[in-house]
């Protein structure tokens, strides 16, 4: 044995002595993390036979279990392969101030792919995007994520697997499928490297370890947990002293989309007879394209932006005729729970993703972080900024997933709000759907078409692009709704 | 047609008259229920034919979309199968102020079941048993159920299935499965009427509704849901007029769970290497036990109740040890969330019902309903009371299952809970531990005491007995948990 390897190696003395310490320092981290607003992800991933098992079962008898939960994902359940991949590892994760252990990772759940051909690497490089964008968005919006790969050199792999067999406590936890992994070693190790290498970024980078060593290797997995959660918890007080500064005056990101929405000719005719004839035309239309979605198992996404009484609860309602009771959920999005708000601003956009063939109709919708949440500084300026990129990406893995995503902007103008304002106050049971809130907003209308020009510049995308309606005339504007809703439908399904 | 037939039919004309005032009044109904803590929840079951679908999506047509869901049960996924069965309409009852609307409701899964045998008839019943604890909780603590049963004469519904059949665009609705049920009318009406005599009650009744005129079934399905609407909402009021009444003197209700409490011994020796030596052998068998529960995949299910500082945390933290992290949950029950809080009080416990095969662990539990919100009024005299026999039952319904549910009572003296907090706070890492609200816990001891009493004695059952650990000695009181932990399981094992 080189003499290098022999210093890693350490003794059971020396490791008992920092014991007492180490286990200390990780129930005060704990304690902390409590009272703290980070949530903290720690992925124990790692070849063949390096411990990952043993390391999460270690850490679990050194935390206080209270405080955190362990996930290993195995096969998806069929409520989970009905969503877009990403879906089951959402579901699982921590609320500010908790913890979860991760063993293997999502990232088990590429590597168990195996990819062969060219294919079939193309699908484990477009899922390692998806886990840099998960592993992105939820850094930087403060989660401490901590991913250690145990490494294991082929020699060292063997003796392992061939310790494991020779003990009958163990030997059932080697398989001929472990032994072929080995026979397989560099190709497998290389596959992983191309895995941590896509998945490396400031935020969520990976911190190999050498498992050689249980005793070593326990150690360093903690000191690497309780020395960046340190770093973090620094990271965090100097971030929060920068925060809660004034939003600074609100110009344009990107003015096209801000001159396409000033050029919208607002005021359509379309007498009552005209538009209950195209009506039902659009709406039997729009009823077969949704069964013949629901028959594929791809759902539909609607998602409806607008002004305050622009006339979108109406639209939703039209929308509805269209489509079996069963089928459909209408979301409402207003302020989000608590539970919400102790998870990243997507996880509760997530938890609503239908199941394949179903239908969700969202009434107001994610795009709240750049309209009403940048405007009234409820997102810092670096948090609607990168919400543009944020938002195309969650939208591309529904799309990815098979899901039909129709986005409405149902524009009206200043004046026609005005009208309808009064005449909600004015008539006994329009009365709640009024208030303070709605007039204060309106009070804001430059900054609001330049939140919406900026929003439609930059997430109007080919596979979700904007659509913008003129909703002075309401009968003008649930037709358009129809009839694109139709169009978008039928081409995604090639009908 | 005989005459009383005839005068069922409604004319379009005089269906037509009424759509205005029957929708407006609906809307005002979804209005008025969204500022309300009641939900609402309207089941649509009936016979083949019937029209349940078609009632579903009226009344979709008629209400606000955005005020409500449906759903409608088909078979299991397998994330439900593996829970108990009631899981599955838990989690989607519709949480205070909001409607749900279930086309078929729980009970087209029962009469699916179609039951022949004397054994497939008694399980059929113990379903229906299971749906009348269901609907009796949520009815009792205030959620308003309008169940209406569609029904069909055995001529009718040959009349039905003949026009759905003529019409190519229906035709597809009408299966062989149909015309097979439908010669079996009479057998099925039979079992139809038993499930509704079984699920019959005060506070969910069920409502027959002629279905054969598809305009006056309509009608009628909307006016009993107003009208038991209206009658809920007045009910409620004197309710509310009537609650925040002064708790009285706390007095025994079963005095022989406090005998029971007041008798065990509390001190007991056990030194530190006899209690190493006997931990480990039973950490060993508990782990095996557990696993053979696992490879069952029969869940087990701890739940550590005790006074504050009786070493629930320590006891659980011992127990983990036993069992692989990967395969267990700890779930510290605090304050309900405000999702939690707009649902019926069990709701949060079902919906952290552990998959079969896993274990969770609860530290505090549904038992808080009969111990500090007992004590504290945060539950009415009428509520508090009526939990016995709630979590009686659904504990049964996990047992029956095949959970394996182990309840310890951690019990230390007065004398000793005070030596334990002036320690906490006499130690620094402790000092989290302990709070002003423990001191004012301790000041109503002897309350509590008569409130443990009551829980021991009308709570444990055959199918999850309560166990009384004396624990002014930790080493005493982490074995006992291990021995009987152990032993309860493999009896239930049949190891």
């Amino acid at each position: 044995m080189s003499k290098s390897a022999d210093d890693r190696r350490l003794s059971r003395k020396a490791y008992e002595a920092r014991l007492p310490d180490v286990r200390a320092a990780l129930v005060r981290m704990q304690s902390e993390l409590k009272s703290s607003r980070v949530p903290l992800i720690l992925v124990i991933a790692g070849a063949e036979a390096s411990g990952k098992g043993d390391v999460v079962n270690i850490l679990n008898g050194w935390l206080d279990p209270r405080g955190f939960e362990t996930f290993a994902f195995h096969e998806p359940t069929d409520e989970e392969r009905e969503r877009p991949p990403m879906w089951r590892y959402w579901r699982t994760l921590p609320p500010a101030g908790r913890m979860a252990i991760y063993a293997g990772g999502w990232h088990a759940d590429a590597l168990r792919e195996d990819p062969r051909s060219a294919r079939e690497l193309a699908q484990f490089d477009a899922m390692l995007r998806r886990f840099a964008w998960f592993e992105g968005q939820l850094a930087a919006a403060g989660a401490l994520i901590v991913k250690v790969w145990l490494n294991l050199s082929k020699s060292a792999q063997k003796a392992r697997l061939l310790e494991l067999e020779s003990d009958p406590r163990t030997a059932w936890q080697v398989s001929p499928d472990d032994w072929k992994s080995h026979r397989d070693y560099d190709r497998q190790a290389r596959l992983a490297e191309r895995m941590r290498n896509a998945t490396h970024q400031s935020g969520a980078p990976w911190y190999v370890v050498e498992a050689e060593d249980p005793r070593a290797r326990n150690l360093a997995v903690a000191d690497i947990l309780l020395a960046r959660f340190r770093i973090h918890m620094r990271a965090r007080s100097r971030l929060a002293a920068a925060r809660g500064r004034r939003a600074r005056r609100i110009v344009p990101l990107r003015p096209a989309g801000l001159r396409r929405l000033l050029s919208l000719p607002l005021d359509s005719k379309l007498s009552q007879a005209a538009y209950e004839k195209k009506r039902d035309k659009w709406l039997g239309r729009l009823n077969r394209a949704v069964r013949e979605a629901g028959q594929e198992r791809r759902s539909v996404v609607w998602v409806f932006e607008g002004w305050d009484a622009a006339g979108k609860g109406g639209a939703v309602r039209r929308l509805t005729y269209a489509i079996d009771a069963r089928d459909f959920r209408v979301i409402q999005i207003a302020k989000p729970t608590d539970e919400e708000k102790a998870h990243h601003y997507l996880w509760r956009f997530w938890r609503h993703v239908p199941r394949a063939g179903l239908v969700t109709i969202y009434d107001r919708s994610w795009y709240g972080r750049v309209l009403v949440e940048r405007l009234e500084g409820f997102a810092t300026e670096a948090e609607w900024r990168r919400a543009y990129r944020e938002l195309n990406e969650f939208e591309l893995e529904l799309v990815e997933h098979g899901m039909i995503v129709l986005k409405f902007w149902m524009h009206i103008s200043k004046d026609e709000q005005l009208r309808r304002f009064r005449d909600r106050e004015a008539t006994l049971y329009k009365r709640h759907k009024i208030n303070a809130e709605d007039w204060r907003n309106r009070r804001k209308w430059q900054s609001y078409e330049i939140a919406i020009g900026d929003m439609l510049s930059l997430t109007s995308s080919r596979h979700a692009p904007w659509h913008l309606v003129a909703a002075n005339n309401k009968r003008h504007a649930r037709l358009e709704i129809l009839k694109i809703s139709c169009r978008q439908v039928e081409a995604a399904l090639g009908m």
